[in-house]
């Protein structure tokens, strides 16, 4: 049996996701701030390689990886072009997590279900002294995740919040016969990850055929189950709908980015034989 | 109150910055060099992106990211086009760090306030027992901070240095009516960081205008204070004057790069009405 | 001395080896699977920048980087083009390092010393409930991963394998007067490492010459013994033949490649004249 080490006194995970690169000190200097009030936490980075203000991406990534991670883990979020605006900055609790960040919809997985509770991150004392007009990340959401990592509980930081910004996040709708969706995802390999998940898969059946980029693809289990070189669908690891090329790159092979309309369909009887 | 984890049983930090980048297994052997010496620590990557043997980028980040860290951290650096030359390593004290690496004046910053002692790093029996010519990074650097962690102290490890390497990094200097400097950094985000500071802009006032690129842009507080798409220079989160485009690449926009000159002066009163 | 930290209730270390790259949400899905099992870990990156597929680099890659780790290491490596088909996955104990990955030859330096034993990752209560077909680094390898962190012994993951899967890497061989090799790596400066090793190197003596690219290279014991701009050959820290360029890159210099042929002779007296 899988064992769990969810007892209340293990040391907190704290992830990061954002748009700095590892190029530059950014994510360096979260990790110094949290590490200056608690050294009892796990850090461990999602991705800092989010395009540059696309906040749709980093919440797409965070709803893909969050549910991975141990109940409680708290997860700092910041791809923020609204940073010195007016933008609110939140704690949220969702989902048997904690999530930091600005409020901008990059929680907006997580804002879906019911139960989730958001906060207003105001409270001076849980920043650092000195906060700058462009770095939120460093100054004032690292602290409140090393706080919440040391105890102090979510509405501790600022009054409740019932209006978090949400985005309208690709999904699948109903298309003739069958779902019609965008590739949300090109992934390093060039698998083109959709946004149709497997739910909504599952009620069509599994003899399935794929439509995008001008090409039928067949549905298959794993891509052992494709020749070498040749493109399918398959139920990908990520939860949806995604179309591979066995040891090679969908996107290259068919010219298809994010973005790209993908429809799925049964596949009609007749063309079996 | 922010709370401190400053007390001396902490686990301490030890921080790696490089030009090796992430392909090459070589900061993995660094990081394993020291889990065979001492687990109790907490290994934070700065970056690894420097560009090959830039010792002034490297000098520039530590300088940026080091005053982040708790007090105490253990700071490694390793972009060293003379390794297998003579010459020497060192093991810094300076405000309330320890630094280790070669003596190219990559730790310039640290060595400009009064109070540093630096120390040869010539102790044999705190070094691999092979030390390659080409990879000191893993070979001494690496367990020297290990040793460290473990409580050797910073004379240990050598004699003093009373003339470590230091480099004339780029600085502010008074131009007609103003302040003259360069673009340091260019960030992910085509944020263009100068070499002028905040102390020394403070003394300018606060109704500022910047020239670069032979471009006039206004200084403001904030990302905020800008329309998107529109180019400006403000206070940046590394205490230096940035010259930024809302949700934008001033880099791209003003086709600028690090060198390039830029000059800051007090607005004049006429230009406003 | 070097103090060692290899007592048996040291925190064990995982490390991982991937062709993920550090843009998807892959590796942290892996490193969130072993926290939710175990916090009682250091997590390693050593790379996830192999190019996609290439199981030989990354079979290169852990031969490099494994013996600096702490004996007792947990590595696990999933470059895995074969995930989904009937391709095993192993636990491999090894020069007294552990190994979990998939059956493909990710392990060949390890099996070719005697003593290693392998076992078929079969044990279902071992891994995740439910194992994607795309993603067994997170579902099956991950898992592993940590219930051998968390003492579970090598053999309570399967059977007995007796013919792990092996790759035939290129290593030296005899030619005219010396020994042929191929580039077998391209670092981040350029360095081009080759299939020739320090002891195969040190048969020949120390009077060496190198021919690749249809030039002749002096062999140093340092970039030091190189002029600034000059190519030469020397021992590389990964103790292969290495051939650089002090301050500069070999590869762009000679326009050599993996696979480059490289042939080292002994260097005639005559030519010292």
């Amino acid at each position: 049996m899988l064992r769990r080490a969810a007892r209340s006194s293990a040391v907190p995970v704290i992830t990061f996701t954002s748009d700095f690169g590892l190029r530059d000190p950014y994510v360096a200097e979260m990790k110094a701030v949290i590490l200056g009030l608690t050294r009892a936490v796990h850090l461990v980075d999602i991705t800092h390689e989010v395009d540059a203000h696309d906040v749709t991406e980093a919440a797409l990534v965070l709803e893909a990886a969050v549910p991975y991670f141990p109940r409680g883990s708290i997860h700092v979020a910041v791809v923020d072009p609204g940073v010195g605006t007016a933008r609110r900055g939140l704690v949220v609790e969702a989902s048997g997590h904690v999530f930091v960040g600005p409020d901008n919809g990059i929680f907006t997985a997580f804002l879906a279900a019911p139960g989730w509770r958001a906060f207003d991150l105001r409270a001076a004392p849980l920043r650092r002294p000195t906060v700058s007009a462009t770095f939120h990340g460093r100054d004032v959401f690292a602290p409140a995740a090393a706080h919440l990592a040391l105890g102090v509980p979510p509405a501790r930081f600022g009054p409740l919040v019932s209006d978090p910004v949400t985005l309208a996040l690709a999904e699948a709708r109903p298309a003739r016969g069958g779902l019609a969706g965008v590739v949300v995802q090109v992934d390093r390999f060039g698998n083109l990850v959709t946004s149709i998940r497997a739910d909504k898969l599952a009620a069509l059946g599994a003899e399935l055929e794929i439509r995008i980029a001008g090409r039928r693809l067949p549905f298959v289990r794993t891509y052992g189950d494709l020749q070498p070189g040749r493109a399918g669908a398959l139920l990908g690891s990520q939860g949806r709908l995604e179309v591979a090329v066995r040891e090679g790159s969908a996107a290259a092979r068919l010219g298809a980015r994010r973005g790209a309309p993908v429809v799925v369909t049964r596949r009609l009887a007749t063309r079996r034989g």
